[in-house]
């Protein structure tokens, strides 16, 4: 068992981790910018180092500073968490090379799913569906034109060195087609030095859904059924919950299936998620992406399967077998989370830091709150605005909406805007209880609120 | 259903109340006395009233004041939650008369097993095990000593009027047993204004182990198992937990059943638990009293079942059939729950009220809080010491135990003392992690602390 662990990270997922360590008897060392002297992951973990300014380039993800402090302080291991080095294959290699044990999958599977290209074709090869499109990169516009007649209009135009939104171009007819083509070759190329562009048929009424796998060093893979990540807004989650109300037993065996394909396609390791489209229309699903490292949303899973994912990430990467097999993985009634982000929805939900001058979350039979807040805790303006995740778990849908609702009732975050009022229109919203939306339901049921929030 | 619910209670009972009935959609009203103006179950329920000064008989226990409320506020139904007013007939009754439902059982249920010696004499008749002794009062000291000889010393002396520790007495012996008799009906006479005692043999090496029963209005009657109540001071419960350490399933299914027969015989309805002693050197199980009324430790049970024990009793109360059936049932995994008090456990656990000047609950994966405490919340020095439960859950009882150390290590309450440093040294004793211990492990095994905490 890894003995001492370098959590490279903060908030949430930087206090998630250390409390799994703490249980497996694990020492746990931080890591804090110059922002984040007050964090309490600082204050839970047996060690803390500061690794530089607040900007993250020169803090969380500043490999010298990080090795640095890894070195000084003989850990066995680093769990980056999620975002900044957590997909990071150089990070991983150079983790590899100092004998430190990168809590996570291998710097090569990392790298061959974070290539929007190669992830595809591996996937295709693999036997995992993918959405319709182009064999590779395309060569010309007129192929452009041919292959769009074959899979129909609309189709999407993808640079494959694009991301985070850039690069992504819808075309309706032929017109639009061949003008995209060219427009987004151009961008892609000056943005990001690489032209190549290939198309998918543009899913326009579709379901985010994801399935969450587990895998050890010695090939067992199992998955940990599906979350429904639907409700988003500007490409960002907002609620997840699983199951999904889309989905029934079979589609998720079969969803499931796919899944352990695509991590056995890359000799996945460690926790990951393999991401879906679910077209409503069809009722068929494609890979969209795979998310190499724990996500945010992770703890619905845990409620629903009782398995603790980041305990199963130590275990696998300290050398041990999976604690399940796929028959040990059973689904216990519903879980929903909602991301409490220090915004305002009121104003377009613009972010709002400062001092959290009162905080009390919300208790009881069936709420979790994974959080980094204190009554007293000034939220930098330099990170993400997720301050705090509360999860739910009831028997039924019908009843975890209902304690969501009671539980965002009672939850006090004063002194700065949160979107606990945004959550509480959407959990009186009929067609978000009703489970029958699709990615576009914020665009199309626009909530209201009270100016005096 | 019912619409709207005065609770009448005051701490964590009374917010766990109103929860559950904000979860159904039911209207609720707190009473509150002088000294709980600012009592988070007030700021809570939609309607609030004072009932009283801080004085537990001039507020929580003001039948007058209480039935004043119930009438101006229209309530069509009463929870009591435990302590005050939930065992006393003579309030069913009035609720009754007044045409509110009671959440509870029949005054004639509470009167029945608010007896010690009628009880005991139903559970016989109903087969269910009791503990070896005289069958009803003795009539003289004589016969006493004859029952003595018959069932082996040591025995216990009980006032059929006695409790909370008076009218007991040991005897090992037969000299000690005849000087106790007298003394003991002497006692209970200018004590209770009855000098009625009994016999029972004295089991030194047990283990308090309980079973948790639902019953509808219609005859069904369910258990969800045992709870291990076992550490316990000066008869105090301070942990709890779900399975027993002790408890094989083959016994479990035994007390379930006889827990079941114990409230079939009072045609119960709610939910109950009928306490039992677990004599570790014979391995029998003896009935011990039976609590009409939700308990303290409640949430253990919810944890390993699922089940929502408020909610059943809100549901039964309404005149809905029970939601689960026997054979629903499963038990998942392991569940313990620390009373947290506001007592200082390096002076003797002398209460600490007191200004709480900084809070923050631990959180994330198995973890729940059950608490009326909030940052500048002033626990009044009138009433009963605990302030919050902590409760975890994981797959196994050595999961549990780190679970709940790491918890113990976060919880943050400041401004008072809490027994939060005793809970830690408990976690880390061999004996309490090694689940081989009977209810003297605490005069067994002092516990000691830092002075500096």
């Amino acid at each position: 068992m890894v003995k001492k662990v370098l959590v490279v990270n903060r908030g949430e997922i930087a206090v998630r981790i250390i409390r799994a360590c703490q249980e497996l008897n694990i020492e746990t060392v931080a890591v804090y910018s110059e922002a984040d002297r007050d964090a309490l992951h600082v204050r839970l973990a047996d060690e803390a180092y500061c690794i530089g300014p607040a900007l993250s380039s020169e803090s969380y993800l500043n490999f010298t500073n990080i090795m640095s402090v890894a070195t000084l302080t003989e850990v066995d291991a680093i769990h980056p968490g999620y975002g900044f080095l957590s997909e990071n294959g150089d990070f991983a290699e150079i983790c590899s090379a100092c004998n430190i044990t990168f809590i996570g999958p291998s710097p090569d599977a990392i790298n061959r799913m974070g290539t929007k290209d190669v992830a595809r074709k591996t996937m295709h090869e693999a036997g995992v569906p993918i959405v319709p499109g182009s064999n590779g990169l395309i060569d010309s516009v007129d192929e452009g034109a041919r292959i769009a007649e074959e899979i129909g209009y609309p189709v999407i135009i993808k640079a494959t060195a694009g991301g985070g939104g850039k690069g992504i171009r819808v075309a309706r007819d032929e017109e639009e087609l061949r003008n995209g083509i060219t427009i987004t070759q151009n961008e892609a190329q000056s943005n990001f030095g690489n032209a190549g562009v290939y198309l998918e048929k543009f899913i326009e009424d579709f379901r985010h859904v994801e399935v969450q796998v587990l895998a050890d060093t010695y090939g067992n893979v199992i998955h940990l059924g599906e979350r429904d990540c639907t409700i988003q807004r500007r490409l960002q989650k907002l609620v997840e919950e699983t199951p999904s109300p889309a989905i029934d037993e079979a589609k998720r065996d079969e969803m499931g299936r796919a899944a352990v394909k695509a991590a056995e396609a890359v000799n996945y390791h460690g926790a990951g998620t393999i991401e879906f489209i679910y077209d409503r229309t069809s009722g068929e699903f494609y890979f969209m992406e795979m998310n190499t490292r724990i996500q945010v949303e992770h703890p619905v899973t845990e409620m629903v399967t009782g398995v603790d994912l980041i305990r199963e990430q130590i275990l696998v990467a300290s050398g041990y077998e999976l604690s399940y097999t796929q028959s040990d993985i059973t689904y216990n009634g519903w879980s929903i989370e909602c991301r409490i982000n220090a915004e305002d929805p009121v104003r377009n939900f613009m972010p709002s830091p400062g001092e959290v001058s009162m905080y009390l979350p919300p208790g009881g039979f069936g709420v979790r709150v994974d959080s980094a807040v204190y009554p007293g805790y000034k939220i930098p303006p330099h990170y993400d605005s997720m301050v705090a995740k509360l999860i739910v778990h009831a028997p039924t849908r019908e009843e975890a909406i209902a304690r969501m609702h009671r539980a965002l009732g009672e939850f006090v975050i004063e002194g700065v805007k949160s979107t606990i009022p945004f959550h509480l229109r959407l959990f009186e919203h009929e067609v978000f209880t009703g489970g029958d939306f699709n990615t576009k339901f914020l665009e199309t049921y626009p909530l209201t609120y009270d100016e005096d929030m």
